[in-house]
């Protein structure tokens, strides 16, 4: 299989832009990505990032400490493949599933919450020409393994909804993957709370997730009110 | 198991004032609650509803059209049994936990996403002497699994760091489900946009769940806007 991991390196994750500056939010979206590419490299598949514009991986990544079930031929972060397309999103991955000769698994950089169990039954969904996507908050694709010739993605808008109607229309069999942890997304402040919440269960060692790791450093921590759990940020 | 679903039969879901009336959002409670009865017992569990308040489940449940995989014992919704205890969620729940001599799920009301696949594999999880939580956004406890005698719920604030930390003291390992479904409850409006995209999905027989139906019957539609889904009322 043929995993895919689109990173938009030059302006990430604008939508936190009220709680953390351009450089913080490029430090984020690296700690994420980070996790995500540890995550799946411990399924066994070796990620493709398809980035927007060039990255070193071992410079930027913070994903130099691979875990320990990496798969052959993955000595080091520095030898995670990237791809660079700075077409648009939905552009960029459909050029990958034309061009794909075997099965390809989409899966979003802002998935902090991304283990190896989640990832691995995503890998394992889905007829032999079909689809399987784990849908997100708002009727995201947060990710998806396409198994059908003919199927392309279209990310605008309510795009599990769009998803499903073309995979009907094209007589693939479209399986959704149920799970929390794909199904989470980081793109508002809102959701910091849940890397602060799973943040510890996510690494694979049993510490804390890189991107965890990262938000506390930079002032965040959980808080409560009313009964009710935000995120706080001491810049002290 | 002791399938128990807690209700708030009085003042039902304050935080969509905004967007319902009182008898509307006790007609969506009703219908959530129906949709949640339908999927345990369609996992051949005769759940237990706790009720802050007398409860007639033939004539204001909506949930008279029971699956087909009824439990034995269960001819109709009038059948399942209502107990009722005024006090707050976690007193009312402990008291179930206390009184227990069986393993015990507690599973919330307003889950309107949950299928039987998804309780099933709740209903599954969990060592024998553990705890098995599915949580929701921002660390709430959406459903869990007790068989450890000595655990008691705290529902307030960040439930699921305190319940993890709680099964930690008392010895009780806990297994984290990981569920979209069952980590989506219905809370605020936003929460209604994930009714309606995944409503169809919900119900066994294909068609359309009981929750998302009466959404469309209130005049709610999915609406994008700027590439996000929310949900927009027509009031004509």
């Amino acid at each position: 299989m043929h995993v895919v991991v689109p990173f938009a390196a030059d302006t990430p994750k604008t939508r936190l832009s009220e709680v953390l500056s351009p450089p913080e939010r490029t430090a984020l979206a690296r700690a994420m990505l980070a996790d995500v590419l540890s995550a799946i490299t411990a399924t066994g598949h070796v990620p493709t990032v398809l980035s927007t514009s060039p990255l070193s991986l071992e410079n930027g990544c913070s994903c130099d400490d691979l875990p320990s079930t990496t798969p052959p031929g993955l000595e080091s972060a520095s030898d995670i493949p990237v791809t660079v397309d700075d077409r648009p999103l939905t552009a960029a991955v459909n050029a990958q599933l034309e061009a794909a000769e075997e099965p390809v698994a989409i899966v979003m950089a802002d998935l902090a919450l991304a283990t190896p169990a989640a990832l691995s039954t995503l890998f394992a969904s889905g007829a032999a020409d079909g689809v399987a996507i784990a849908p997100g908050r708002g009727g995201g694709t947060n990710a998806l393994v396409v198994r059908h010739p003919d199927f392309r993605v279209d990310y605008h808008g309510a795009s599990y909804l769009d998803h499903r109607e073309h995979a009907a229309e094209i007589g693939a069999p479209l399986e959704s993957v149920d799970s929390f942890r794909l199904g989470t997304d980081v793109d508002e402040p809102a959701d910091l709370v849940e890397v602060l919440i799973h943040g510890r269960e996510t690494a694979a060692d049993g510490g804390e997730s890189r991107t965890a790791t990262r938000l506390r450093e930079l002032g965040f921590e959980l808080e409560t009110t009313d009964g009710r759990v935000t995120v706080a940020r001491d810049r002290s």
